[in-house]
């Protein structure tokens, strides 16, 4: 059983590992790959709005975040962040973060919700993603400079929650 | 004749009434309209790669800055923006921005130029920039809090550098 909840200080210790393996593969997220903790600590826990895991039987799979997009004027739209851990990946996580964020972003007053640049080689999540209701609203050439494939196209992805 | 050439410490004093008014109409940039004088400067020179100022008779008109867009593995696409104080309008000033940045930013070594969220409604600097050589790339529904007419919509422009 998978549970969602909140992120709390003694998570970190869990989180950070899954945080360094995705940051160090450089095929999702623009964080440079070497990204150390310190750092990793202040994007996916500090700077947010607010951090999530999921759990099962006391276990970290998985963590997303939610933080406003944009400052002022555009801090309706937030934006969010999802990773699974490499050994728990196929099991639907990464399905149940996407639609645990879209409840909580509307809780926490957002309006919509923006991916700002999404690797177009990272089909598995885009396909995800389409299926919890985002569009693709443009893609940026070469906008994405992916550890192995070199630069590659991004997708920025949208929708609206109310 | 005006000249555009990079900020230095003294200039502030002239900068930050253009963007304090800019700001407070709260029409074309996300950051709040009450944004302070620290923190302006914080995102107009500490924070971008570099600041200009577009110069008359010793007089600041217009400045800009470009920053990296994205960290990492995003940080070869730079953000730029531009202001023109009121009084300066219809001088070109804006145009003649847009074209040092981007030649600013071929040096600087960014492969591209993005802007984020461009309001629906700032139909004159949309139509300057696709002069310019950029293109909508998409558009993010109700995505501006404009000050006066509410959500509105935004657009993302691009445009590849190399």
């Amino acid at each position: 059983m998978i549970e969602i909840r909140k992120a709390v200080a003694a998570d970190w210790n869990q989180i950070w590992p899954i945080v360094h393996e995705v940051f160090a593969r450089g095929d999702t997220y623009a964080y440079s790959p070497d990204t150390d903790e310190k750092q990793s600590r202040a994007i996916w826990v500090e700077a947010p709005k607010a951090t999530y895991v999921a759990v099962e039987g006391g276990e970290i799979l998985g963590t997303y975040y939610i933080k406003p997009n944009q400052p002022g004027l555009g801090s309706h739209v937030c934006n969010a962040g999802y990773m699974v851990s490499a050994a728990a990946r196929g099991k639907g996580i990464g399905r149940a973060m996407c639609a645990h964020s879209l409840q909580e972003a509307v809780k926490l007053g957002f309006k919509a919700m923006q991916y700002n640049l999404v690797a177009a080689t990272n089909v598995f999540a885009i396909e995800l993603w389409k299926d919890m209701g985002f569009e693709i609203i443009g893609t940026l050439p070469k906008a994405f400079n992916h550890k192995t494939e070199g630069l590659v196209d991004a997708h920025i992805l949208y929708q609206l929650l109310t």
